[in-house]
């Protein structure tokens, strides 16, 4: 049901990951490019034309009302779910905050040091004016991905956070969806989806503010339209299909690693499950348990599909080429289920969310543990971190001279522009000398 | 010279300033398509050729070598002036570094937080593994470059920087620039330039690793090679044509605001020029005194040009809505040569770089205040931050639950499985109930 590997074949392994990339293909690029280019035109227009052919076919209005937003009822244990995620991914994220701006200097999120004799030279920290998060529809419901992207949004102090979300068939949203909406606080959302979703949010139309940043996982057009629009409005990053690892030593319980790699399996069948285990035997004994665990499960065809087609079983020589591998994979999520996870972690180079022993499952962090569920993948953890503050967040660089200070840097100057050929650039600062 | 708006027409400036893109053509689109496919497929042949054909038609390797590296010599006050600039970019990058792990619990720049029961929920800071600085050739030459992106680097302890660079027509690199690789430490170096230098650090060849993250500015075809490789590696972010914004009240001294204004439209034609000022008679006398050093200047022409097609100077009615207009221009570089700059400040949402008063030349900034020169342009400051440490580092989530920390999280989990229709996340969390 999984392609398994050993360590014979250790080259083949990184030849099979280094062939992972974004998905794009030309059939995409182009409707989106032509979705793009309508949004620009028409504005409002081409979004609830959209809307309407592939969401809500009598979709009226594009706006979320507060009225709906106000009026969503869920069972009372999903609004105690929704209220507890919010408050600890909105805590988690203040306390990152918190502690980035501890290390800074003065009030108003502003840093500034000297050196020397400079007066001030130093960056200052501030939140973008506003913010755009993408929320999935179409196959299932995401509340928890308003909260994810939202919170962490709020917390940097963001104080204009847009959502936009696809409706359903009936132009309606789900009541959890609006109810985190109203949880997070999120005073404007619209029933816009995919690429047109995007484009809105970047360009702005008559009813939709232009933001400054987009959050938020989607599907392959809406990761085209984020890569059309790049350099035009802030972007997280590509977010594709999920992904697992889990690395498990001989001593781990193979029903928790089991459940651990079917959990991230479970969205689509493009998800990706990879197992490292240190011998072929638990390497059985985890693969065994997941057929166990699968018979019957509500959606076993597409985590069946998902591990034969985009998933690899590899048996590690030991611990060491375990972490190589790991950090080959850099996989979206990572499940250390090994003896002392905390000195494996030292090793992991690349992962977006790293779980921690057998009593951290893969779904605690989608749902409630405080860090962001939208993660890199496809790779990107070699140099993406998870929706964050710092997302939200944006330095300038700040100086001030005196004329003393300038004095001594005048000869530096004027020996760029020499070197550089630009004599403006000397003379800008020649005519400063005292 | 230059078109000059007055408050009058306010709502046109802010829609030529909303005209503003990154540059995209069809064209370019497609040559660097097929650049980036014939590298991917041929690796050095195809970086050999496209280096013969653009840049040095002898060129016999893609690599710097040591020995050029090491045999480097330019004239006593360049190589002082590289010095300074590369102690004082290190510096600032350090410093940034150390205000930002300050806030940090822990060593090993790693910090986490415990909220409540859970023993361990945070996040893992950590330098990315590798990281490419692409450095502009072609009519000028950019030792200034290689410090201002490279430095931030080796700030962030990223260990294995590359630098690439198209060699002048001889095969060779200047001087300036091989002493500056020198005085960074630079251990790799390639001489390649445009798309292909992008998407061999992306990619990867038989002589060049790829790299995780790539930073730096370039013409339009690094920019569209960075556009198409998007998700692919990391990237800083669109560096489009340079952009000054100088803000005038009418005590400001016309001859260095003049200065301001032209240093940084002297690069190429394609640079923007903002004059902001309080009244109509000190924008005259500032375009008056510009005119001045204009004349005779050796970049004359191509100043001109600038002020002619790209630039812009406005009356504002008042310093509120002078910085109104400043935010939404979102200039590139700022200069607040206003009597309280640092009040002015507090106004300014959106600019990369800020110098304060009139002792802080523009040319400052480019070489050797500490900041990197490299900044978001095209209005990207209104998300994007300078090149500095945090580009070379990432986050990752990490969290360490007990079996009682987790217990009263599986309800939320199992809730949150059933609004979005993933009973298996449920199950990975009721596997764990004791």
């Amino acid at each position: 049901m999984i392609r398994i590997l050993d360590t014979t074949t250790h080259d083949d392994v990184l030849q099979i990951l280094r062939q992972r990339s974004v998905h794009r293909d030309d059939q995409t690029e182009s409707v989106v490019k032509q979705i793009i280019a309508d949004v620009r035109q028409r504005g409002d227009a081409a979004l609830l034309e959209n809307a309407r052919r592939f969401d809500a076919q009598g979709l009226e209005s594009l706006v979320v009302s507060e009225e709906e937003i106000a009026s969503a009822v869920v069972p009372a244990h999903h609004e105690l779910a929704i209220r507890t995620a919010y408050e600890r991914v909105l805590g988690f994220h203040q306390t990152q905050l918190a502690r980035i701006t501890e290390g800074w200097i003065g009030s108003k999120n502003q840093f500034r040091w000297s050196k020397g004799d400079d007066p001030g030279i130093g960056q200052r920290l501030l939140p973008v004016s506003s913010a755009g998060v993408y929320v999935p529809g179409g196959n299932a419901t995401y509340p928890s991905s308003v909260i994810m992207n939202a919170a962490p949004g709020f917390a940097a102090n963001v104080s204009d956070i847009a959502v936009t979300t696809p409706a359903r068939a009936d132009g309606t949203l789900a009541d959890s969806v609006l109810l985190a909406l109203r949880t997070v606080g999120v005073k404007r959302a619209y029933k816009i989806g995919g690429a047109a979703a995007i484009a809105a949010l970047a360009l702005g139309t008559e009813t939709i503010k232009r933001v400054d940043k987009i959050v938020g996982p989607g599907n392959r057009f809406v990761n085209e339209a984020k890569h059309q629009l790049w350099g035009q409005v802030g972007l997280d990053g590509y977010a594709g299909p999920s992904e697992v690892c889990v690395l498990a030593d001989d001593a781990a319980d193979p029903r928790f690693a089991a459940a651990d790699l079917l959990t991230q399996i479970e969205h689509a069948p493009d998800n990706a499950g990879f197992l490292v285990t240190l011998s072929r035997a638990k390497l059985d004994q985890i693969l065994q348990e997941a057929e166990a665990q699968l018979k019957g499960a509500p959606r076993e065809a597409t985590m069946r599909q998902a591990l034969r087609e985009q998933s690899l079983a590899i048996v590690a020589r030991d611990l060491t080429e375990a972490l190589d591998l790991v950090n080959e994979i850099a996989p979206e999520h990572l499940t250390l289920a090994v003896k002392d996870p905390a000195a494996a972690m030292e090793g992991v180079q690349n992962a977006g969310c790293i779980l921690l022993g057998e009593q951290t499952p893969e779904s605690a962090g989608d749902f409630c543990l405080g860090a962001s569920h939208t993660l890199p993948t496809s790779g990107a953890a070699r140099w993406q971190s998870p929706v964050n503050v710092l997302d939200f967040l944006k330095l300038q660089s700040v100086a001030r001279l005196s004329s003393e200070a300038l004095q001594p840097l005048i000869p530096v100057i004027e020996a760029f522009g020499e070197m550089e050929g630009f004599p403006t650039h000397g003379f800008g600062a020649s005519i400063r000398r005292t």
